[in-house]
């Protein structure tokens, strides 16, 4: 098995905890390194393997991040847990590889607007960069693995629609310039299932094999549908956060990623294993709470609880079917 | 084309707005009949023309339906609405007859012991009173379409498991009484949308170009799975309820229903035409914070706003896949 598989196993969903970057880019007071790290430990009792731990960003105006490297290292400790950083660009893919983290998650949106008013340079830039980050690489102690997500894959909120075309040649570029692993972001919650799937199978056959996922937003509350569309197109690394924290920036009211407890059940409801033990993952939404007492934590199983047909960790309901 | 197809279309979807039923069971202040038609008439006016108006039971027990001859006489005002009412008995369906509501919604559960405990007799006794109803309607002037409705069907919070096998004689027992219309319910919200679609391929299956429809509820976060996976089975008939009014009486802090405009953007987003209009959909939620106050609406567009890319009423996103 190469490494890319042992890490992203291709006979089991594997779900990405992001709340630790996406989910504190909107709240209003920061957790502790402590509370971070509690959250982390908590989450991977429950069975989670899989951290984006922040993003490689200016510590002065990014303090959400302040900590990234001790949490990177924190994260490290663990027993086959797997951290990932994000990095904007080139100076953050350098921070990351000297961090020893796991993994750089490098972004590029699938508009040049969005590309633009979000990392304040063009496409064919972030491409550039993108391309020495590759290189930098083969020079680095760690050798860590790198993902690139595609911003805004099923719908811009500056430039509309998203041609599938756009997004899978770009996709086709990242896989040819040595990504090891491709994510295709619906950024806005602008998705539906249908959109999902066709898009999901697509990005399937041009991934031969390399692992690819999906990063999805439950912004107009098609989170659940896009994941179980996206499922059953061969998704197997799904994004999502506890209590689904993170809102979204272009809708301050509205929720952001995912809930992570809630993806589980889905997941385990069709018979996939995920490793995790939801009712454990619940009990750590309360060092949230703790850590986060303004943040609207949100998610259906937190509060109605299992069905009593429910088996918690594996495949519960297939038996039904 | 024959009756039940003019009224429940095959080449649209069908949404089914149960707030003023399904909705009205655990609300703590009722709406007042004047509310009650100001919300019909607003989501009449958002394009929705199926209503389910409430049940026929003691009014004195049951204040929430007091009103339920004006609401029903009300709603067959309105050009091309159909209105429905939920009997849980012969009594009940013998006034549902009289009321000349345009549809009588009987129901029974997969279950014995839910049957017990929500009807207080065997699914036995519950049949052959159905039966009575069929032979009721032939004598009844208005001549009233048949619903019926099987509560339980993926899953029973007193039994737990249930056999597929189990709704699907049921439901072959219940056409060939004369049921017009099947309805399948997941009371509970214990289903995922691997099971939903498995059982509403096999119940399209025996239905035999009848229609019918599923009844979802959101307790456990998967109801827009669940509906996205019933419209991929050729479901056409999906009940919900305005900012997923009604809570779950074995759940209670849970949501119920899942939410009326946010279905309506899950099925534009697949193509699907609903004949609705959704941010005058979303209007009218207005109507109902002002009838009810205290209530909870919940609801993700309504938050975050339609995409842009999103033409609001029809087959929005088609074009993007």
């Amino acid at each position: 098995m190469n490494r890319t598989d042992m890490i992203y196993s291709p006979n089991k969903v594997t779900l990405r905890e992001v709340g630790l970057r996406d989910g504190l880019q909107m709240v209003s007071v920061l957790p502790s390194t402590d509370g971070k790290k509690a959250w982390i430990a908590g989450e991977y009792a429950a069975g989670i393997r899989h951290f984006e731990l922040g993003s490689f960003l200016p510590k002065n105006k990014y303090p959400a991040f302040a900590d990234i490297e001790e949490i990177i290292s924190f994260t490290s400790n663990l027993p086959d847990a797997h951290g990932a950083a994000l990095s904007p660009n080139l100076r953050g893919s350098e921070m990351a590889m000297a961090s020893g983290v796991a993994e750089v998650h490098c972004v590029i949106s699938a508009t040049e607007a969005h590309n633009q008013a979000n990392l304040r340079r063009s496409r064919q830039q972030t491409l550039d960069e993108i391309a020495e980050v590759f290189a930098f690489r083969e020079q680095s102690q760690h050798q860590p693995l790198i993902g690139v997500g595609i911003a805004m894959s099923f719908g811009c909120s500056i430039s509309g629609t998203v041609e599938p075309e756009q997004v899978l040649a770009l996709a086709v570029q990242l896989l040819e310039m040595g990504a090891d692993i491709i994510s295709i972001a619906d950024t806005v919650g602008y998705a539906g299932p249908t959109q999902v799937a066709h898009l999901t199978a697509k990005l399937r056959e041009l991934a031969d094999g390399k692992p690819f996922g999906v990063h999805l937003h439950d912004t107009r509350g098609m989170g659940m549908a896009n994941a179980a569309a996206a499922l059953g197109e061969g998704v197997r690394i799904l994004d999502a956060s506890l209590g689904g924290l993170g809102g979204c920036p272009a809708a301050p009211r509205a929720s952001g990623n995912i809930v992570m407890e809630d993806l589980a059940f889905l997941c385990h409801s069709s018979g996939f294993d995920t490793g995790v033990d939801i009712e454990k993952l619940i009990e750590v939404r309360n060092i949230l709470t703790s850590e986060m007492p303004s943040e609207k934590l949100h998610g259906a199983i937190a509060q109605a609880g299992l069905p009593v047909t429910s088996n918690n960790s594996a495949e519960s309901m297939m038996q039904n079917s």
